[in-house]
This record gives structure tokens, sequence and C-alpha cells, in this order.
């Protein structure tokens, strides 16, 4: 493996460059971005040896697709059009049905492989690329079985190498699942934000009061609306059914104030407590 | 100031007394526990120099009380029975209206000093007492007009040293600032945990796919529902308002989804976006 294309040089490209250049220093990372100025970016911060564009990618050996969900269904079918037969192309993508449909009669299908390294942070762009991100994550790999042998191999052999454990998963499972875990976190605490910047508006002695409980719940705020609005449309369906389900859980706790049912409050979360063990080991 | 009684030496109690002791090496710290494991943990652990009950309060200059806030109201009354003229009591529960209330009329009241020291991880008792959990903290100080001048400045002076900010607020005031940027944070991510566990009973890939924005989002879900349980009774008013704020925001977000209005949900997440610039400085 020689030549590796990045397309998207923000917080997931950048940070797979990273890792994967240290772990084979004779890669060229070969960069693509709609904009000059993120390449630029990414240039000086060596995340990249060298500029590309998309006419270049017969040359590639592999190309990392970590852009926004709806770009990645537009931009696939291109991709993999001009890519070589030995070309391997992933992606990084939060969705998996869709990404996995509009590919699934392309002639080069078994080029592809449908990956979601699930790690981040709520920053993006260039700059919010660190290294060791993916080190004892988990990364989800989709129809598995669609994609050439020596090219699975391949990549998972780098993926695996960058410090990640693989599971495999059928795209539906995928996005149904990931609804609950990252999805709706997303959305909660996007609200958790807006429901107190409502009310700071006129009370600015709010935010002197906001602890590290606070931060770290609404943490996720910050992240990328360009990034998560696209995820939230192609998973319409699972996120609105995981909504649902908070919403209702949320109104049942308001409804237990109301009645003054303390005991079952305290039941509540006596019974949520056990996340504890859940959580175990993730950081 | 030689000796300070700790009634509760869990979390609060037990770090207050650490930094306290590291300002003040003279000082013997006495703990006040329901529970005498409790005391043995924080004596093995050198949170406290002594064990002591209520009886001995007479002999305090200062009378930390951190131990859940139905306990607070109805212990407090006895405690500041049994101080001397010159001992000062203070709290650092989560509500602050009931507090103030209990004593109101009390003989004593002068040498009580209401406080809310905003600070604190999802863990419980003297095990999860840690050093340097105030640095850089915010002390929320109610009513001080009401506390003799000289044990004021003692308090704020002890709290200022271990590296903490006091601000001044009404008990109402900050009952209903502090259901915002606290309580409905531990709600909301309770409610996660439970929609998450409900989901994954029958479906444990779920747990496989939670990544750190998952863990942060619900961290508070690890809390303790013995602290948790008496705030939202005393508080209910403020987290019942908090709360329908909170699931209307959510149900517009849902509506925007079925609606497939996805500009409009970017735009949601962009004006919420700048929670980055409240949030810094908080960790």
């Amino acid at each position: 493996m020689k030549n590796i294309y990045a397309i998207g040089v923000g917080l997931i490209g950048g940070s797979l460059a990273i890792d994967i250049k240290k772990n084979n220093p004779d890669v060229v990372i070969h960069g693509i971005s709609r904009k000059d100025a993120t390449l630029e970016t990414a240039l000086s911060l060596s995340l990249i040896d060298k500029k590309a564009t998309l006419d270049d990618l017969g040359n590639a050996d592999l190309v990392i697709v970590s852009i926004p969900v709806d770009a990645t269904v537009k931009l696939l079918p291109t991709i993999l059009d001009k890519i070589s037969d030995k070309g391997l192309v992933v992606d990084a993508g939060s969705t998996k049905v869709d990404i996995c449909k509009v590919v699934e009669n392309h002639s080069k299908r078994r080029n592809f492989l449908a990956m979601h390294p699930i790690a981040g942070t709520e920053h993006s762009g260039p700059t919010a690329a660190i290294k060791g991100l993916f080190v004892g994550k988990t990364n989800i790999v989709c129809e598995v079985e669609k994609t050439t042998f020596k090219l699975q191999e391949k990549a998972l052999k780098l993926f695996s190498d960058i410090g990640m454990r693989i599971r495999y998963m059928n795209p539906a499972d995928h996005d149904k699942h990931i609804a609950y875990v990252s999805h709706l976190s997303h959305i909660s605490a996007f609200m958790l934000g807006k429901t107190v910047i409502e009310k700071g508006k006129n009370e600015r002695d709010i935010f002197d009061m906001a602890g590290s409980g606070f931060a770290s719940t609404v943490r996720l705020a910050k992240s990328s609306p360009e990034m998560w609005a696209p995820i939230f449309k192609q998973n319409r369906t699972n996120v609105i059914e995981t909504l649902e389900e908070y919403i209702s859980n949320l109104t049942k706790f308001k409804e237990l104030m109301k009645d003054e049912n303390f005991e079952a409050i305290f039941d509540e979360m006596k019974s949520t407590n056990h996340i504890k063990d859940i959580l175990n080991g993730i950081n």
C-alpha cells in the first residue's frame, strides 16, 4: 500500500491519516477537499503529504472517505468509477444504509468496504485531528462479504494496527443501534444546550453556575451541524423512534414529579445506575 | 479555627476536608456520619482525624454539612441548637430555599451560612473524595447578610483559599437557575441512560457501539439517587418547569424531523453551537 487518498481531512480523516502514516511511514497521504484552505491547513499540520483531486484516484491503493454522509452518498459512485481494479475505497460515515444502497449495483462494489469507526470529539476540521484517536475504539464493518477478500484483509489489518477492534453488522442494524447510542445523545445535548441558552438570554447568572456536570452533558452540542444534519436526515426513521422513547421517558419522569411520587423517581434513577457497568472501559 | 466538624464525609464533605486540612494543618477534622462504616473509611483515607457525634458540636469552630438535602433540612435546627455562640455552620446543599427557610427564625440564624459549592463528580461516598476538587469552581452564597460578619469573613476566606470564587445570590434565584444548569442535566442523562438500557436489554450490540460521546452525555446517570431524589423533591416546581421546556424543545425537533425540515434542524444546531463560548473555562 503506497498511495492513500484522504477525501475529507477533518477530525476523522485527519486523525486516521496521522495514525496510518505513523504505522506506515513510506505511504504517501494525498488529501482531497472541496476547499483549498482546508488542504493548506492539513498540509501545514502534516496530516497529508500532498494535495490531490478526484481525477488522481486511479493511482490510489486506498481511498478513505470522511466527509458528511450526504456528500458521501453523492460522491461515492464517482469515486468508485475512478479507482483502479486494485484500489479499495472505505468510508467512515455515521450512517450505513444509504451509503451501502447507493453502490449496491455498482460494477466496483467489491472494491468498497463500508465502515464506521466509532471515535471522535465535539470538534471538527483539520485542526481537530489528533493522534491515537482510534486506540481501543470499535470499527463497525458492514456487508463485509460484498468486498473482495484481499481488499478486506488489507483494510482490516490497517485499522487493527491503529488500535481498533472490528465488529461486523448489517447496515440496518447499525443504523438502528447507533441512533440510540450516538444520534440520540447528540440531540439530547443540543436540546439541553438550547433550553439553557434560551433561559440564560436574560439571566447571565445561569452560566456562572454551570459546573462540570453540565459541561459533560451538553458537550456534544458543540458538534458540527454540517456533519450532523445529513446524519439525522439519512437515519430519520430510527432517530424519530429514539426521540419518541426518550420524550416518553422524560414525560413519565415529569408526571412522577407532578404527582410527588419521589419513591418512584428514586427507583427510576436506581435502576439506571448500572449504566456504570455498561460504561466501564469507554472514555 | 481549630475544630472543624464534617457532617457527611462523602464526595463533597471528604473533598472539602482534604483541601481545608492541607491549607490549615493544625485544624482537627472531626467526622460525623449516620454510618460508622463510613467514618471508618474516612479515617482510613485520612479524610478526617477523629470520629465524633452531634453531641460534640459545642466544641466546633466550624461545622460543614454535606449530606442529602432532606437530611440537612431535618438536622440543621438541631445542629444550630448544639453549637456555641462563636461556632459557624455552613451547608453544601444543591438546593437553598428549603434549607434557608427551615432556619429563618432560629435564634442562631446568624451562625449559619448557606452555600452551594458547585463541584463534584458522578461518584459518591468517602472513596470518591479527591483533592483540588474546588479549584476554580464557583461557591454560591445565599443570604450572606443574615450571617454575623466575622463568621462570614472566616468562611469566605476558607473557601477562597481552596480556590473557589464566591458569588452571591438569593435562594429563590439559586434554585431557579441551578435547575437549568444542574438538575435538568441529571434528568436528561438519567433518561438517556434509561432509554438506551431499555433498548439494549435484548440487543447487547448497542453497548458495543457506545463511544465517548454517549459516555459523556450519560455520565451523570451514575449519580447517587439518595442524593438526587431529595434535591428534585425540594426543587420540584423549578425542575418541572425546566423539564417542560426541554421536552417541548425535543418535541419541536422531532416534529421538524417528521416534516423533513432539515434546514430548520441545521439552524437549531447552529444556533446552539455557541454553547462553546459559554462552556469555555468549565471542565
